[in-house]
């Protein structure tokens, strides 16, 4: 499909006519920093209007989605429902649903609360909050981590209380070919406040040298979290679009998943980058920001 | 040149008359397990009595050179001075010497208090050990982590009291592409009684993908390490015969740093392993262990 500039009203009016659902990524598209994107509520409060699903996607793991919505409204974006949230963790839990991943096993966490709390919320098990504040003391205390044969999975999200016990642990479990390696999402760095720090891509690096296997990533740009939210959602791709200002992560998910993209310039891509990017990357179309659609809707 | 099998006794000395300096890996080579190599020590003491000088060389970072010396006269090998022991942490400090690193820098240690006591033993100054029993606490202490014009470099070891934080920090002082990033050494896994662990060459991999730099490495099988022990020692490596039983680190380590190589086959490799290995992994000569040469000195 040839890329095409949303400018003229009618345009504007036949893209949103086109779809069901948007999918919708938020930093950069609805906020940039702390500044919310001109016409961006009105937009969307526009589309719900117009009877269109939204669905919030986001490949952080350490929130809640309750804490999405209260931020979301506190912000002015109205309407905001939990179920129209869909964070890395609570994708990854759905993916443990989807697999009929068994509720008797054990799942190791090396990551935070949030994830914990997803999963427990579909009925799974889990362990590895208890190693947040484990200091290492020496050997003796490695040889004391046994393989557990109740442990049926090791999943890695974002974690602040990374340590080496964790490692240490996830190394001895993840020795079974049986037990799963699944990160929420591969992100390399973790934006703060314009600054970065290491992120979940970066945190499971340690267990892909130290065991020579390869985690199955759900969150964006791999597939496998669109295949949950149209399962769970039971979207039709053709009806659906994604919208989002990075390339390489929400062009990319929603190319993955047969769906169309829409590229916002109010985030980290500027128009010029579009042509040089891979082709699995580039999207269908494009606007200055959500709030072009504000005036002709 | 020709692979060579030494087991008639003439060509046993004609290796021996051939080098001046011997390096030792230990593991494999001196003993396997807890279990002594038959003749092992019997031969280092030939070797001694013949002149010849003798270098033990370890990829470990976390043990001085002392409690080396401790164990290796606990264990019966004769005569070993604190000299003699070649570390890679003891490596790593050698060659910021070699490099003139400033004085007045500070060397941020993603590792234990064996690197610290090389560093400090070579007058430079360290950071990095109070950060062991960091606990996360949340974003605020991520954004008061601030870049730091005393760090010079950062050096990343075997860290058992790995945790965020020092990520966090190193990721953070590595952004200033002026500060040195350096390894030990890059061993992916960290052996302890018979079972494995994460090992220095898995811990420093999050800020490889965080940062998008390379580490230095100085260990084997790289030639860093060897270049310091030429440099240290005043080895001519033409007369120096490196001796182990890992073909991708101690055979390497010695074809790397043009010395000659002999491997011994009491440690992980087989025989028939060597002809498939990568060319610069074969080693020049072959005994079934450091026992053969017992009988014919």
């Amino acid at each position: 499909m040839t890329l095409q500039h949303l400018t003229a009203a009618d345009d504007l009016r036949a893209f949103v006519d086109r779809f069901d659902t948007f999918l919708l990524d938020m930093d950069g598209v609805l906020w940039q920093g702390s500044d919310i994107i001109d016409g961006a509520r009105e937009t969307l409060a526009q589309f719900r209007a117009m009877g269109k699903r939204l669905i919030f996607v986001t490949n952080n793991s350490t929130k809640s989605r309750d804490s999405y919505v209260e931020k979301l409204t506190k912000l002015g974006f109205t309407g905001v429902t939990a179920d129209e949230i869909f964070g890395s963790s609570y994708a990854t839990a759905c993916y443990f649903t989807t697999i009929d991943f068994p509720k008797d096993k054990l799942i190791y966490v090396m990551g935070q609360q949030g994830i914990v709390d997803e999963f427990t919320a579909q009925g799974f098990q889990t362990c590895g909050l208890e190693d947040q504040g484990a200091v290492f003391h020496g050997i003796d205390e490695l040889i004391a981590i046994q393989p557990d044969e109740r442990i049926g999975a090791v999943v890695c999200g974002f974690d602040g209380y990374l340590n080496y016990t964790k490692l240490a642990k996830a190394h001895t479990y993840l020795q079974d070919p049986e037990v799963l390696f699944i990160a929420t999402n591969a992100d390399s760095q973790y934006p703060v406040s314009g600054r970065t720090f290491p992120g979940t891509g970066a945190l499971f690096q340690p267990l892909i040298t130290s065991t020579g296997r390869q985690p199955t990533v759900i969150g964006k740009p791999h597939a496998t979290m669109l295949d949950v939210i149209v399962a769970t959602h039971h979207l039709d791709p053709h009806r659906t679009c994604m919208v989002g200002d990075r390339l390489d992560t929400d062009i990319a998910f929603g190319r993955h998943g047969g769906c169309a993209t829409l590229l916002v310039l109010s985030g980290v891509t500027r128009e010029d980058q579009v042509p040089s990017a891979p082709e699995d990357m580039r999207p269908d179309y494009i606007v200055p920001s959500l709030g072009a659609f504000q005036d002709v809707l």
